[in-house]
């Protein structure tokens, strides 16, 4: 049985922590959250303590530390738990700055400690699937790989104040796909967008509406079209071209229901948003990582996966502001410069 | 908490006590079957203890039992737990002679304890949306309806032997959903079939390809087909027509990945089977069975039901041999001389 | 060239006259009707001449005759046509009465003349993609067909009256496309009905709902279902189910448009009407006639396909009242001692 | 009825001869082509007479030219035609040179005699389709286009060599998509490209594979991919995303059969290519350049749409060399310096 300490009980983290109760694998023996009210409700439920971060990483039994805390803690948790020398399971992103990520990870090598970046996609079924009959080589050589990725709504203006921007908060997440399925780092990126949804967007400096495209060494071509907000529910698809045929997963729906009438045909919109699509995938990245710790094996999603993604949200910020595809490999020596 | 005792340690048994472990609303104290060690693994994982139907039957504390042995000891067992005032959930058929089913609904009458009938398929999250969209009129009044139910594969011939044959082991799934569906009693059943999936099922007396047509009193129409063996998978289609239009249910897949290559644009099998497809079925209505008996309300699928879903595969029998059409109310009168 | 008179220039005429104006192999020389108007409209159109069916019959120029007049007129002009020795494409149904079809094939057949009967649907391209993937063995050995047969409305009862009721009149496509795809000749077949969509229809003695099950020797079982109305559109699909597979044809629509918003998912209905839906089945109907007059091939309908199609027909009219499964061989005999 | 002359048998050139031929609006009065066998077939079929440009446009009966030879000749046709008074239908690119297109459309202008560019996908039912209901504002203010356009092969590299390179010559047709539905002008470009499908289209100075990025003043976005090969057919998708939803546009298949076996379940390829795919486009765009004569209406594709998409093109190429988001307004005023 692995013992967990889990920092933060909002949505993801309440997710994690039941999942968590129902895997066998592992017991909560600690909640942490500054809403002592969430805290205690997860605690209830699972049987786990709240307590403090310090009690927490303090107790010999915790073998491991879930972060699913505000974005601004997850690095200074993550540091402090692998000088306690827990493995570490870490929402996206580690952190909103690049620097700060680097710090990090300097720490958890230092200590040598596992960690493991929540990103949950690569665990949907239908994405998993996809990656493996890619690898697999059912389509051949991927030449292009095109990644549609939209939000159901624009989330509060205070959430996005602090945000760190699309590119940094909702884009990662694609891009982290994007380096899965390409299969090769992306050297060159060009990005673009625009505050359609809602022009107080604008007036943060952030954009809601974006569009990206990346090219790899040997010539393999990304794109990635994003939104705050789709009507008809979260929009996630992916398609993957090679040399030999396309593959594409598209999106979940709750029934196979289809109406037919006067107007049209008509079947279910796609489920809701990420708590919904994603039910499964958090299942799954939790049993990997437990299954990994247990195995003592190579974590699936590494940290720096997390750290590559960031680079690339950096890489799509500038573009947006120079109006020109910017090289990767540049862009991440003058952030070690700096 | 609501205490339940199981019978049977089976596939289905193993579902319902796995299930019942993550309910949260109930707790399985015993677990009793012959195949001790199927009993014991359940016991392992749950907390159960392994015991005899006579001492489960016995604890005052049992509220509930849950009776998914094998068909021939589910009449007993349901007479049995009502005499000793448990509640009862009993997977499909209650038996496969209308007489002992009677006989046993009678002793649960008496003994006043409510009884749930396993029809899973009301539970599935398509058959649902279908059915409560028909009942909220979106498709107006309803004049056919269409079931398409296929297995992957014939089972053994040893199973075969005591099933009942097709009518009451695999059609009665489907009559079940006929008379949900309809909103009124078939009046008038005609079905035929053939052993074409493998003549040794001809050599037991039974068939393996089936075809039914039921009319209402009113003049509603609706059509079975049935077939042992799809060699893509558990086929579980429905449509229902109506004066406004059509609700159709079709299969569900594992992932929503599409290939497109030389040879054709190809998506998922549907899911392989029971076990598969109404996974979230049997949960669904366990929790139902376990909501009712808190809420001290009417059964969604009642004794009766399981009763009628029997009579219709009485009548289909008795039809396939005559090859006539048969009045559902006279049949039923002749099992009552008899 | 090949030399034609057309009897008939209403709806289906005028696609036939159509047609062949553009098919190149042909010419249309003269075109008859009652209808002076229509008649005078289709010779504007293609140049043929208006006329009466002695003078067309009476021209050595003409090789062949389409009949597209109305029902009654069919079995006295494909006897006409065959006394005068021309070739014979006759609109479905030859006759309504079985005893008529009778004489008009002993005279066709006396007279050694080709004669095709319009079923039109053996050459849609998707039925007819269906029917030879299923000769070539994809999915094994045949075991159950399944016919989903719906038009959008209801014809005037004016229409109705002289129709021939449902089995006669619309049924009879499906009997057809029955025999086709199930490569062997149903033995029994048992039928129900009801008038759902108009109780009127039910004045007539007439239904507009129907449900009929076929069987054939060796075990193949079939299904069709028909309504008068489907508020969607022209419902037109058929399943094959087979000993190593599935191979379904579904409807065809306008535009691959799909609209995504609050409400739902939604695609174009299916194309509205038998105009529609086989426009192109029209067109090479009429080609195969062509070609298989100028290659003095057997024609791929036959004249005795007109007529097995309506024996079934007439067995669901017996089965509809007797509520019995009728034999079709037994019903033959009957017929010709009558 | 409209006289017409015709410049090339090629192709595309029998496509619109049969289309004319079957019209009934127009007579083709003249076929022109270098290669004699392919005018002389055309003329065969048609009754039109095998000539040479200066004849046929020196005939005054003539009313219009459709101009469907070699690229290189388009420009000059239109000037011919243009001072001799004849409307014009030419085939897409005016010319791979902007400056000479400026020639012809002054000359055009000057002449005042009507030009129509042959953009058919503006013409195909689903395109024109999502065209209408965007228009219609089924989905509110449009925000992003998302343009799939893939060719199932590699044409030959001499074709290449002469082809203007893949913008000028294929995504050309994706920019007068993006145009269209965009409802407003592309002001910044960025496009990426590689030879991926064969490394000798690389050594010609070309690409196989193409991203390209677009924005309008208002911050609307565009999204183009391409490649010269897809194993599956010709891949013509086109999404809308609106303020309110999102409409697409899906391939067209040939037959709506489906299989279903042990591997998966399989459905039609795409339409191989253009031809198959835009067959209906072909016929009703010419349709939409007669109707436009007859009525004297503006022509639904204007020459300038012809320009504009070059311009577009123009800018591709630019940003392709210099990884830098292009002005289009900027490289139109250089182009025009220069």
């Amino acid at each position: 049985m692995i013992n967990i300490a889990q920092f933060g009980a909002g949505r993801i983290g309440a997710i994690h922590a039941d999942d968590l109760a129902r895997s066998g694998d592992a017991k909560l023996l600690y909640i942490v959250d500054v809403n002592e009210a969430a805290a205690k409700a997860i605690a209830a439920r699972t049987g786990a303590q709240v307590t403090d971060a310090k009690t927490a990483l303090g107790d010999p039994r915790v073998h491991a530390v879930i972060i699913a805390s505000s974005t601004d803690t997850h690095a200074d948790l993550a540091i402090r738990a692998a000088k306690a020398g827990k493995a570490i399971f870490c929402e996206k992103p580690i952190d909103l700055s690049l620097k700060r990520v680097d710090q990090c990870l300097a720490e958890v090598e230092k200590a040598r400690v596992p960690m493991f970046v929540g990103f949950n996609r690569r665990f949907d079924p239908s994405f998993r699937a996809l990656h493996n009959r890619v690898a697999e080589g059912e389509i051949g050589v991927v030449e292009q790989v095109i990644i549609s990725s939209r939000d159901p709504g624009l989330p509060p203006l205070s959430y996005l104040k602090v945000s760190g921007g699309q590119f940094r908060d909702m884009t990662i997440h694609d891009f982290d796909m994007a380096r899965w399925l390409l299969g090769e780092e992306p050297v060159e990126l060009f990005a673009t967008g625009s505050a359609l949804v809602d022009p107080q967007v604008g007036k943060l400096g952030d954009i809601d509406s974006a569009m990206v495209v990346m090219r790899t060494a040997s010539g393999k071509l990304c794109h990635i079209n994003n939104s705050r907000r789709a009507t008809y529910g979260y929009d996630q698809r992916i398609e993957v071209h090679g040399s030999k045929g396309r593959l594409m997963a598209s999106n979940h729906v709750q029934t196979s229901v289809e109406l037919a009438n006067e107007k049209s045909i008509s079947t279910d919109k796609p489920l809701y948003f990420f708590l919904e699509r994603y039910a499964e995938a958090y299942k799954a990245e939790l049993a990997a990582f437990l299954a990994a710790l247990k195995g003592k094996k190579r974590m699936p999603v590494s940290a720096d996966d997390g750290r590559q993604a960031l680079v690339l949200a950096e890489a799509a910020l500038a573009s947006l502001k120079s109006h020109e595809a910017v090289k990767v490999k540049e862009l991440e020596k003058k952030f070690k410069k700096s």
